[in-house]
């Protein structure tokens, strides 16, 4: 699926080369959003909106990416955001998806909804840094022997999703009547409904039911930091992080849970500025090149998590497509850190933002 | 008329549907309003443009969008608004209206302009709540007449529209020199005119001498409570609660009266802030979401009418078609709520509103 | 010229109809703008951009438009702006909207590149409210001399344009190449450059000298009321009264001088603050509709000029075309101060807008 | 390569012209910018989102353009921008750019990259007034040599390019594979890389450590006045002229650097504040007209530079083109000088700026 002719100059290439390749329904089931698709479109144009004042006359000589999430050291400050169904996007599915982002030096987050086991994605990237992500099912026992599992197989933390009690509703997949193909299995659960509509597997739901006492809980029983992914008010954060969260992710899982949610790049300041030292502060959400990275550093983000770009990598590359989307954000971080005249990540402050501009488009 | 095939993924969908089917100039009587129709666009744009601010971590296994009106408990905080001519929509006009709406757990408003006799209405819903739209006349006596006949009929409440002393004009109706067909008769009055330029029936327009001292009449009169609609001013409001209404509806006409008046989500703020708890206020047009739902009762509605898409239903699917509509917005609201960690219409708090982002097309 | 079975439901309307009918360079002529034209689209979409906060509930049987200007009674706050050259529009040139104005009840005004003598504009409405514009020339004498005859021709006050020093470079006139037809002559000076780049004619250019001093010239020569057209700013606001004037006209010249300057829309509060009672304050540029007329008088203006409108009145029906203008404006104004809850002008007050929106397209 | 029929209106005309002559991949090597091209297109909205609010009643009789840059006299603060290879737009390059300026009276300033030996520039307009941009170089003893020849040569200051630790990323050249032609070479250096991509000359890039340092030593070796151009930051402001600087130049590169960074209109005021009377401020970026010179004039610049403009005119027509550019903008002063009121350059003054309009197209 490799394709040496072909040389996206940003993003929006690849995503382009991707759609070519893609069965339609999978294409808009990994690029939908839910409703309107209102903050779909606003997560991208919200890190556009904030316009960067440079600094000049530093030595840039040496740039340095590398930071640390949850305590281990990565090269740069990204990581690939969970997704679910990956093997929809190539072959190998999380396998490939996890030797990229290994490759690449950076966290792999691994859906509960994978299609490849749990164990077999540790196994393969022996010296990664893998999260997994967790969705509580009614069935808690059920939950605990995954949580068991991941903690057993290695990953370094717990991605706790909290903003997804029910699936969103996506337009796009409902005019499609998009189903996942029969051999597109999640191979850790048994199979979970992928829209509302879909009502074959019942008896797999998320427990809408989750609170703040289950962080307490998933610590306890996976002796693992947990990181809780969908903040975007400064009131949960806190909660969370009082409850035990060593981190959070402000997101709004890119658009597809609530239309015309706050974008992430615009709820991330308040969140910062709520948790202050108690734990680390990450985001996801639109972004699509190194300047919208730069900007959440900036903000205060200690690690910055990318999810459609690494799907198009996984269609047009593989791990090696991966590896180019981290890879390829990393050097235009570097760049942009260049010329904003920051050789490490700890010198991107609030003042490179010079304030929010018109939309351009 | 029914479409079993038919299957809309939103109300925008409805719309297209109902638009192939109608008559174009009898669409454009619905879908049109004011001048360069700015402010019916606005009404949309400006839910929209208001961010959400969800919570997440609280126990949302049970969604209860039940409340009262006007003390009557409802299934949710939707309602039919008042809509003239319904029989341009449906054969059964007013009467399937009224039977959707009863079905769905809704308020129905029947207006002074139905195409059914307001007895009829009734009559067929004996276990529904239905309210009757008044425009006061100049012929005070028949104006009475209609408010007792009202009364003696079973509705619940009056709803007053103190926007509408003359029909704003709207471009749509002018260039299709639209006119009612002769067999859409406003049942319940002798025929009114239905644009300015429509001299046919000069002995019913409206009094353009309605003041507040009406609305006590009306309360003596009917001995039903009075809302009234058509306020976009926090004065205005107080005014009609000192004139002893029980209720006002924040609203522009579903912008057909005159154009670039404030959206009805721009106003309802200063009008909730107003009145507190001294009467209820409720809202309506640009509704066509369930999250634009939420953010009204999120802002202090307590309920909130629709229009223009229960005429959508009415063509679509008669009775059905507007239980449909009302159902799938009382669904969408639902799920709106569970993503909000909001399990309960109390729990939509001025909170959720992240403030106002830019429109986004 | 008439077009009898043309129904214009607005002034868009009208505008394409007489865009029909002209010749495209006059079309343009009368059209376009300065430099991008930014500021023309600006003077239309800031009256737009405003919101109505309506009031209900008033007696608005009877709807008195009249008022004054310069003390005389009008029959609404409209008046035609000076505008050179109409018998490029009409056969009658100035004649023609002289009667229109006259007819409907409203000033005309005469501009110094008026294509008919003044005296037989005068002549031809001996009941009509004419004021004269006035260029001051670099000529003192001819300019005196001209001032006098307005005087003696009856004319009720002098219009001082004070923002044409030069004339604006106009992109549409430069491409076309635009020239004035041989038959069409500044009748009361000798023939005046229309363009910047029209050298035919060097005798008669605008004096760049003209101060306030000269207001107070004006008013000695003339014995006139001198209204100062073309303020934008609230000291020269301020100096205008304190030079004399009875009046000032905020305005940008129809977006046809500078490019980029502020919208009169968003000039006009400035002023009449700053001017208060001292003098009166009107405004042209952008007005299409009765709304923005009532936008204007509710911000404290206390005359609104038309321009190119009466153009296109001229075009589409001569004199009748003019009034049929003026006419539905007034009409439209009527209909928005029913709808406001005011039934004259003394009653429109700034708490009538409610804010600035966004522009809706 | 004159067009003697070619006529344009405005500088969008100019560049259209410009467009059709060139090869693509040279056009959108002048015309492009870094990233999604967002400041590339800021750079000129900015400037037509501020509204000018003009005076009137003042003596503009004369209009003098003329000021001094860094105590020389000139026409009108226009100059020309640094711009390297400019024998990709006419035979003669930097020679006919030269040549064009002093024609017009303005300053030219010689890119590092120029096409032509800096000495031959200088010599071929001996009354002109030139200035060399300079990028530190890795090898500092090449760096010095070619200062000290710029100084032999009788440039009269240095413009020492501060935002160019490494060059930007545009998306268009990596799209058209962009490489410089054989025959053009920079003259003044061993040939220099175009991109970051560009690996065939890898001895002569930038050298990443420049510091305020720097400043004073080029002071010290060239024994003339240093103007450091990419200056968007305050605190950057002040620590250049602390360091020596006799003027800096706001400015983002024509948005070929770094996307999302503020526009140079935006940048003005603040530095305009913070350096106050210690040096002098000048700016680039987005200046297509004279209402734009004049905004960056009232705002508080000393001078404004003129890059792509001044390529269109090479391509049109040569060293007149350029001329052509130069005294069309500065006649578009004159006019907008006329039109504010404001008779000489100091007249321009911050009250003439009414505040920043929403964008309009």
């Amino acid at each position: 699926m490799t394709n040496p002719g072909f040389e996206p100059v940003d993003l929006w290439d690849l995503e382009c080369k991707a759609r070519e390749i893609l069965d339609p329904g999978v294409y808009d089931f990994f690029a939908g959003g839910a409703g309107e698709e209102l903050t779909l479109a606003d997560n991208v144009a919200a890190w556009n909106r904030l316009r960067l004042r440079p600094r000049v006359l530093r030595d840039v000589s040496r740039i340095d990416t590398s930071t640390t999430m949850l305590g281990a050291p990565v090269v740069s400050p990204l990581a690939v955001a969970p997704m679910a169904f990956q093997r929809l996007a190539d072959p190998d599915g999380e396998l490939a998806a996890a030797r990229g982002a290994t490759a690449a030096g950076n966290v792999m987050v691994v859906a509960t909804g994978a299609t490849v086991r749990l164990e077999d994605v540790a196994a393969a990237v022996p010296h990664g840094q893998c999260w997994f992500q967790l969705y509580v099912l009614r069935d808690r026992d059920l939950t605990a022997d995954i949580v068991r599992r991941a903690a057993a197989a290695g990953y370094h933390a717990l991605v706790l999703t909290v903003d997804t009690p029910v699936v969103g509703v996506r337009r796009r997949d409902q005019r499609n009547r998009f189903r996942l193909p029969d051999q597109i299995i999640a191979e850790n659960v048994t199979p979970m409904p992928v829209t509302q509509a879909d009502k074959r597997r019942p008896s797999l739901d998320h427990d809408p039911n989750v609170t703040s006492k289950d962080i307490a809980w998933l610590v306890e029983v996976s002796g693992l930091p947990v990181v809780c992914k969908g903040v975007l008010s400064s009131d949960d954060a806190r909660l969370c992080v009082a409850a035990g969260a060593a981190a959070v992710i402000v997101s709004n899982h890119g658009g597809r849970q609530l239309d015309t949610v706050l974008s992430s790049a615009d709820a991330l300041p308040g969140i910062v500025q709520a948790v202050g030292d108690t734990a680390e502060v990450y985001v996801d959400g639109g972004i699509r090149n190194g300047s919208s990275v730069l900007k959440a550093l900036a903000l205060g983000a200690q690690g910055v998590f990318v999810g459609r770009p690494i799907i198009w990598g996984l269609v047009t590359g593989g791990a090696s497509g991966v590896q180019t989307v981290l890879d390829s954000l990393r050097q235009e971080l570097a760049t942009a850190m260049t010329l904003c005249g920051a050789s490490s990540v700890k010198m991107l402050t609030p003042d490179l933002i010079a304030g929010t501009g018109p939309s351009i488009s």
